[in-house]
């Protein structure tokens, strides 16, 4: 493996000079260097597995968590795992060269609006290796080289894992710049792969809210913030009330700690006393500890023994967590109004049998993916069948929910004419 | 007219509270508040004009330029002007609820992507108060509450138009606070604009680099940059020289002072001869001056008398003037260098007969448009026949060119199920 001395600023210049090159590779190149990718990594599981258990040792020594320490850990499994998820992507649809949108001018100018890759992408992310491939397959995929800068808690696994993928992609003619691993894991170095202006053309942090905090204080260059999800179900009058039962335990307790799960549940008047007893209850022997209004407990009967009193807080906390805010509305308006009020413009949904609830819903919901009878655990990239995605998005310029192949690109516009001036 | 007394956060809010409503306006209302808009502009011609006339008067007091004067001033057939481009946005299609793309998942959800607008768009501008009309008809037809935020030379203007605007669109039931003006042109106000996160979403200076870089320090609100553009020209080898000839002059004298005009002319060293002495002599000729490196004066004969020495600067200046800076290069591929390296990703023109030139001239420069066989001066929203433009972006996320009405849009999924949950 070389040692890795260069400064972050040459390693982006690399990576930017290997962007032009990649911009003009077909994709059957780009899946080869994917293919190359999947194979190396099973070919030298070694020294995977070496590097890796240097780190699992260290943070051993260092007393990390054991919920850390298993995202850390790469097993022969995970690394199957791993190269499997790089074969599924080069699978995918290339997202490079689709064409837009195309009209003639009445000049004769042939206008095409095609998209294209960005150019470089960088990620930064926290402990688990495995990102370093699946952003490394994501990138190339979508024909933009990729700057790296993982956890130096995960030091020795990654470099493994880039230096492998970089040899890997060189034997297919793909440029080893493309693929770039910044050296150290500290603040100095964010900083730097953060101001890469004109240089870095799309940056994605992958961790938590210090991260955003920090980025937002510093970085110049284009970010896309991972969304967090104060995401509700809004059980109306008309709504079916064992599905809407279901919905909210799925949203609920499938999986807590993600940002499409549930934060909190909003009730109809006119169903509250027939719904919460039993929802309520069910939550209950799930798991989940309640905060409920005022009228939540009237309708809950002895459903409503034991729970918390919701406070304004509840209202706008993202959880991720086995908790559960819950209150009672009037209306769909009145429920649309507290979820623009409150909610991170994530997912939101409405259990209905009414039509205009959920026409007022759908256009009315200021968010990236509004759900009507349905989970909104449902909002990922691999569910929507984009195949893969690098994370999802409540900003609304360029990306907004799962940030897959195609939201890795840009467009440009295609001029074609036999010598049009402008009159 | 109301005196503005309310915060510039005041303000803001009551056009997100507003930008609720218009979100679930259809069109004909939206398209009718721009049609009341152009009516009230005619029909109270007069108190446009006076307070126009206060504006100039007190311009004319603090000798500004006369060309900043002209920009100022308003007439009977430039506010005529300015209801026309009104009436011609509301014919254009409504961008608002389009479907970009839809399928069903494997487990009955139907999945639609469908464009909606933004929400608050803020406007920040200079001198010309026709900006407050064209800015607000563009945010109102797609579906967007506005915020303007114009120069406090322009300020009795701006008040008159922005209070016709709100009370014409009240008249069709569109909110008034649709339309809001920030009071008073200072940095302070600007300042508060660019920070109102969650309010505003998205910023769009109109403006000097001043501006610009102000905003670059402290706007916490999405900003899409107004683009520099250091646009280009390059005559290959096989190139028609009485068009090259045509397209090159066009690029550079048609409109000089505008960001799609050319800077840099890039001519291949087999035509260089053939081609410089006439060009050279014909931009001359229209009062161009040139700064050439020293193979293009070589080449240029007589025309190379009197013209300039090009230095490093010259390749990265956006002149935005009778200037233009003259480089023989060996090879398409020295030109697309040259290019990426120097040029703003505005528009990029070639001038060839040979596809392969063609070809790679299109995959690998890094622009907003690039052009074969036509002039760089028809990147514009009107051109593209998108109706209209707010600006043009060399940003890659978002909007990469014209900033359209659809450009002022994002998007959101809609996901209908019949009580799907997530396995």
């Amino acid at each position: 493996m070389a040692v890795q001395t260069r400064s972050v600023a040459d390693v982006c210049a690399s990576a930017k000079e290997a962007s032009r090159t990649l911009a003009r590779l077909d994709s059957a190149t780009r899946d080869a260097a994917l293919e190359a990718i999947a194979a190396t990594l099973e070919a030298r599981l070694d020294e995977i597995l070496e590097a890796n258990a240097q780190d699992v040792a260290a943070g051993e020594e260092a007393q990390i968590s054991s919920a850390l320490l298993d995202r850390l850990r790469l097993t022969p499994e995970r690394v199957a795992g791993i190269a499997r998820g790089v074969l599924e992507i080069a699978g995918l649809r290339d997202p490079v060269g689709e064409v837009l949108e195309g009209f003639r001018l009445p000049n004769g100018l042939d206008v095409r609006k095609v998209r294209v890759p960005l150019g470089v992408v960088a990620v930064v992310y926290e402990s688990r290796p495995n990102v370093t491939i699946d952003c490394t397959a994501l990138a190339l995929k979508s024909g933009n080289a990729i700057v790296l800068r993982g956890s130096s808690m995960a030091a020795h696994s990654n470099a493994v894992l880039a230096e492998l993928a970089r040899e890997a992609v060189a034997h297919v003619g793909v440029p080893t710049d493309a693929v770039a691993l910044v050296a150290g894991g500290g603040r100095a170095e964010l900083r730097e792969v953060a101001t890469q202006t004109g240089v870095i053309d799309l940056l994605i942090p992958r961790g938590g809210e210090a991260l955003k905090k920090a980025l937002m204080e510093y970085a110049t260059v284009p970010v896309i913030y991972a969304a967090s999800g104060n995401c509700h179900v809004y059980v109306d009058a008309t709504a079916d009330l064992e599905k809407a039962r279901a919905i909210a335990l799925n949203a609920k307790v499938q999986r807590p700690g993600v940002c499409n799960a549930a934060e909190s549940l909003l009730v109809h008047s006119d169903v509250a006393a027939d719904f919460l007893p039993s929802v309520m209850r069910d939550l209950r022997d799930a798991g989940v500890e309640l905060r409920v209004d005022g009228r939540a407990r009237a309708a809950a009967g002895e459903a409503g023994d034991s729970v918390v009193d919701a406070t304004q807080e509840d209202w706008a906390t993202e959880y991720l967590d086995l908790i559960l805010a819950v209150k009672v509305v009037d209306s769909v308006d009145e429920a649309i109004a507290h979820v623009n009020r409150y909610g991170s413009g994530h997912s939101e949904a409405i259990v209905t049998d009414s039509e205009s609830a959920s026409r007022a819903w759908i256009e009315s919901i200021d968010a990236a993916v509004v759900y009507v009878n349905a989970s909104t655990r449902f909002t990922d990239g691999g569910e929507f069948g984009m195949g893969a995605e690098i994370g999802n998005s409540t900003q609304k310029l360029h990306a907004r929910g799962p940030i897959g192949l195609r939201e890795l690109c840009t467009y440009k516009y295609v001029v074609e004419g036999s010598g049009q001036i402008r009159a």
